[in-house]
């Protein structure tokens, strides 16, 4: 069987692309894996592990006759990143992203990438461990998971295939949204709960009383604190370009909690158990649905 | 070896009482264990799993020199029990209970005892499962947990050691608090985050975009909002009856929403970094000390 591309260029072969890679490697999909990075040792790495065929820091040869090139690094790196790759892309290689802000990389892409913007399909894997580097990355971490691809007008439909299609043999599910709607579903579920998560840590620790407070901190502050050991840096960065969409759930999420502090100075018991009551049941039936997919796709699989 | 109990009562064998009467019998503490509830199909179900050797609904025959009575029921149902008991409370017989606020306790067990308030001595096992009821109940629920025991000035100091001890052969670490400072704690650590993952999933399941939404929340949503599956009752209970401390920790969290906010509107990178990276520290520094913590005292189980 003849691998269906040639040659693709990881830049950044940490979590996020080294499990691409492996994947690709695993479906037989690819014959040449080059990795790109800003870090020697981390490159190394990547080459020990496997993740890469080739650790490259001369982009101009890297580039050459690649068919994909996976960009996965921090967001507010991705403008230079493109800007450096431009002069050097071929015609036919398409270049994807794996940012988790969609119309900011699109504006930065735009700039950095000019007349040759329709080679650039943007995208965002739904999927993540806890743990970040080529040592984190795994060959199933997209299986079952969602890939949004944000296709912009200039993406001629057979380029976005190309990369939807490389996204699929690593066993995830495809799914097409527009930038903007995007980067408003992932401020709400995803961008809100962890500056909430930030918020309430911080909160906590800047009192006198923290020492105490934090003794008492039992499973349930565990999970909620989560999303706060996740990387300050990143969390930077997807704040400031995904602001506007951010502003609007803080607000939104204020009013929540001002309309429930309302009930709770009134007493108001049952609009209180009548909002909990809603909150669970909604929550146990996602719950149960997102359960259920991930048999039905372990079922697909197992098949 | 004669077991240091002759007989305890158990109001409420569901997971939390279930569970105390399980570790006392493990640790061949008790002769006989006595069951009372409103649910004559709980009551029967905790005579089958061995949690109670008697169910029993008749109170005066029940509380009949018993050394201890453990009162697990919801917060708001305290009182009631409590007022029932205490006609055929014997001299020596001392009552406690597992409610998660205690202020609010202590004046119910005033209201209710009167002249017998002494024998009631206040506690919160810190210690839970996602499950309850009877068939939830496990031996080893308390070991290496807190139980805070918020002792009142009418409680003698032989009185409060009765109940420490039996809660310390459960496995459990003893430790006092008074009843505001108890409720002031777990407002923070526990009762905001789970009134904030209420409001959270409750703001976005009110959307006409709501399924879009659930349909990509992934694994940071399911951990920041598994405290949104907790029992509406329960909370609706402990908002009410922690209701000032509850709403002191929302003002703080509103007004730490709202410094965040500004720094976000102003596009201020730096300052937002700086408060992900204290709460980041923090979290991890928490954690640490929470897992070699729970590793110390599993060596120390298994000296």
């Amino acid at each position: 069987m003849s691998a269906a591309l040639k040659k693709i260029v990881i830049v950044g072969a940490g979590l996020i692309g080294g499990s691409f890679a492996l994947a690709l490697r695993r479906a037989h999909a690819v014959e040449q894996i080059v990795g790109i990075g800003r870090s020697a040792a981390s490159l190394q790495r990547a080459l020990q592990l496997g993740l890469i065929d080739a650790a490259s820091t001369a982009l101009p040869e890297a580039l050459q006759d690649a068919d994909l090139v996976l960009v996965s690094v921090p967001v507010a790196q991705t403008e230079a990143v493109l800007r450096a790759a431009q002069p050097h892309l071929s015609a036919h290689t398409v270049v994807t992203d794996a940012g988790s802000i969609k119309a900011d990389v699109v504006a930065a892409a735009r700039r950095a990438l000019g007349d040759r913007v329709g080679q650039f399909v943007p995208g965002h894997p739904i999927a993540g461990r806890e743990v970040s580097g080529p040592d984190a990355a795994i060959a199933d971490l997209y299986v079952g998971r969602k890939v949004v691809l944000t296709p912009i007008p200039e993406n001629d439909i057979a380029v976005v295939e190309r990369v939807a299609a490389a996204w699929r043999l690593t066993g995830a599910e495809i799914h097409h949204m527009k930038p903007e709607q995007h980067d408003a579903v992932f401020a709400a579920v995803s961008h809100l709960p962890h500056l909430l998560s930030f918020a309430m840590v911080n909160e906590m620790v800047c009192r006198p009383e923290a020492d105490l407070l934090l003794q008492y901190a039992a499973g349930g502050f565990r999970d909620f604190t989560r999303l706060a050991s996740s990387s300050p840096e990143m969390w930077r960065d997807i704040s400031l370009a995904n602001q506007q969409a951010i502003l609007v759930e803080l607000d939104a999420y204020i009013a929540q909690l001002g309309r429930f502090r309302g009930q709770l100075a009134a007493r108001d018991g049952d609009a209180m158990q009548a909002m909990f009551s809603q909150a669970q049941r909604a929550r146990d039936a996602w719950l149960q649905r997102a359960d259920a997919n991930a048999a039905q796709q372990k079922t697909d699989e197992d098949a």
